[in-house]
């Protein structure tokens, strides 16, 4: 018997009914906010992965040769190709809002929430430098999560040219501020003293890194830090860029109605290289053992990095999989019936012929509907039925077909009907 | 600048608002039909893909291994995928109806029409034996592309073991007979003096390939063809259990209330091997030049080679890729607006963070709302509004909000109203 290959998973229907709503309802949200479709191919070439990533990405991406011997791998995310995409096709208006829902692949060590396929939800702004851009696929995030059940919301901002300003009061070696960042990062999963050693490794004194550790780790209502901040990077320009696009997310955020605390957290960096301002990640109530559920940030080098124009990008990111297991652990999907509606029942072989006429009628005017392909008794039907979870039954019998009539039952309180043959759409709702 | 790899190529919002719109409305077809979705990796083990598939098949795989050496391959079609799902989870309810639209990969010579990747959307019936399987499948096919605005449509049907029997009684090699079906299946690319030329390679004498000729020529009304094939295959009992089938088929189209020309052509073969039954391809009105525009048929074998028990599957395959280029020559897509419905438009800085409210309560309303990121004029917002192609623009404006209005603008007709805020929504429907 042949399996899925390791790290990776087939989602049988049921499963799968959730993935589409999940995903169906982002993609709403996402769409509400004039967010356009986007889709570049699943492989690119070696070449093109590699430039944005650093080492690490790059050994978890699913290297290959075509039959040609062109170098290709698997997309591993996709920003890199919506990089690729502005840098070389110039004549896209901006600002160009893009969103894409779909599956990326990493070889990674798999685990219970860790995947080698797995799916990444983006909405990006490409060309607007103000941080509103910012704000608002914040907002989209936030939204999006709301529409699947997520109530009450935590949201951490900082931004990358603070942090920056920050290993350079610290008297770190300036050059070595992306690794500081990295090991700033861990510090939830290596503890101070993992930081530290990890400091120690890029040639800083003792003091610049607990000097380092301290500043990061300042964090609180945005007001306050903000303002702590300023004072912290008092003539070093780019912090105080930061702080004044910090200070503009806040206030955009209460226009855009963002619901949830906002919290400034200077030891804020997210992993990867290539962001260059604002950052932020958004964590759920009721779930704040799990991490961040969402997040993003400011990357305004990227497509020049891929040859095209410097252009200002900034960015969101959702995992719907991850998402999904989430949600059926708060219960989301047990009020949800995803199943068909309804279910056409023939009562005899005889009037077979026109339940099928009545399930296409259906089928047609838009409600989703099954019926029995196996030619079994009624009993069976009705159980079959029940097992789907359908929330109608029609069946179709002689002496109410007599009467231009099919009797209607509703799943959830067993009263059955009998209704007109013509008003059957509409009874049906 | 990087390019997409050969073959493959991006989908800019323009067309990909195109690709969508197809699969959505084929999609909410199959929902319709009780169809489930289910998906299946990207890429499945060498051995699995290479189990179902013909040398030509084989040949156009993309093969990679991946870091642990393990030989993979990237999906070329998604019935395999299937088998394999099925031959594994027999826990899996009978019928099991299940749809999945998605990306394939071919390593194929590209052109015009061919990519080396390309959409398929499916729906297969796992589990029943009989041709109101069939039938469904062809029904879901042709409503699907009536949704997506093909009108008229004729279908090509003719039954796997009937060609079998005509292979037969025309005097042919009995074990070459999948060599002949693939033969008389090229007959409209290479000829029939192709056909001959090849069936001479597999041994048979031109007598025989004559005669297998002929018969496969035959094709018409289903009554008068269905027939004719009862008649020449006369005591070849899988020939009269096809004839059965297909008269079954042609009852059942009726109550389905499938649209078009029903033809049985006894030349229809479908090049790839799996089939044992049914076959049937899709012709559209106005595209006759362009050959099927969906295909399927019977496969009741295949469960069985993935290691499951004996089972009988039937479906159909439609690729939205190629259904979306012939809608854009037919104009489909002209009369249809698949812009965001409204752009709000703020008249000056003052009233901007106003405005955003008001798109933030649109959008969470579920209206598509756009607006300006970039702090410009009001004559460049109206003019970005009027090239996204909104319905209708929301102009906040300081005087009008005085009022606790705002003013509306229909762009079709560009008629403009004051309309209150609280009825706004109400008013844009």
């Amino acid at each position: 018997m042949f399996q899925t290959p390791r790290g990776t998973r087939d989602f049988l229907p049921k499963e799968m009914l959730k993935r589409n709503w999940v995903m169906d309802q982002i993609r709403e949200v996402f769409k509400n906010y004039g967010y356009e479709p986007m889709s570049t191919p699943a492989f690119e070439s070696w070449d093109m992965l590699k430039k944005k990533s650093g080492e690490d990405a790059v050994n978890q991406i699913y290297y290959f040769k075509d039959k040609s011997d062109r170098e290709l791998g698997l997309r591993f995310e996709w920003t890199a190709s919506l990089a690729r995409v502005v840098a070389t096709h110039r004549e896209l208006p901006k600002p160009f809002k893009r969103y894409v829902i779909g599956p990326v692949w990493r070889y990674e060590r798999p685990s219970d929430m860790r995947w080698r396929e797995f799916w990444q939800a983006d909405v990006d702004v490409v060309g607007v430098a103000d941080p509103i851009a910012d704000t608002e696929v914040l907002a989209v995030a936030v939204d999006s999560l709301k529409a699947i059940g997520f109530k009450g919301f935590k949201i951490k901002l900082n931004d990358r040219r603070l942090l920056e300003a920050l290993v350079e009061i610290s008297g770190l070696p300036k050059e070595k501020y992306l690794d500081a960042f990295r090991a700033v990062d861990k510090r939830g999963k290596i503890g101070d003293e993992g930081v530290l050693e990890e400091l120690d490794k890029i040639g800083a004194s003792r003091e610049s890194s607990q000097r380092l550790l301290d500043l990061t780790s300042i964090r609180g209502a945005p007001s306050e830090v903000i303002g702590k901040a300023k004072e912290l990077v008092k003539g070093v320009k780019k912090g105080l860029d930061a702080c004044e696009a910090l200070l503009s997310i806040v206030d955009y955020a209460e226009g855009y109605g963002i619901t949830g605390d906002i919290l400034v957290d200077l030891g804020l960096a997210r992993g990867l290289d290539y962001y260059t301002g604002p950052v932020f990640e958004v964590y759920a109530e009721g779930f704040e053992n799990e991490g961040s559920i969402a997040g993003g940030g400011r990357y305004d080098e990227l497509i020049e990095i891929f040859g095209g124009e410097p252009t200002p990008v900034t960015g969101v990111s959702l995992g719907p999989g991850r998402l999904v297991a989430l949600l059926e652990r708060a219960g989301v999907f047990d009020s949800l019936n995803l199943a068909p509606r309804v279910y056409v029942v023939s009562a005899s072989d005889s009037v077979r012929s026109k339940a099928i006429e009545v399930a296409q009628e259906l089928r047609r005017a838009g409600v989703s509907t099954e019926m029995d392909l196996l030619s079994r008794g009624m009993r069976k039907q009705l159980d079959n039925a029940n097992t789907k979870g359908v929330s109608k039954v029609v069946i179709v019998g002689e002496r109410e077909l007599a009467e231009g009539c099919v009797a209607v039952r509703d799943m959830s309180t067993s009263v059955q009907q009998k209704v007109k043959l013509e008003e059957l759409l509409e009874h049906l709702g």
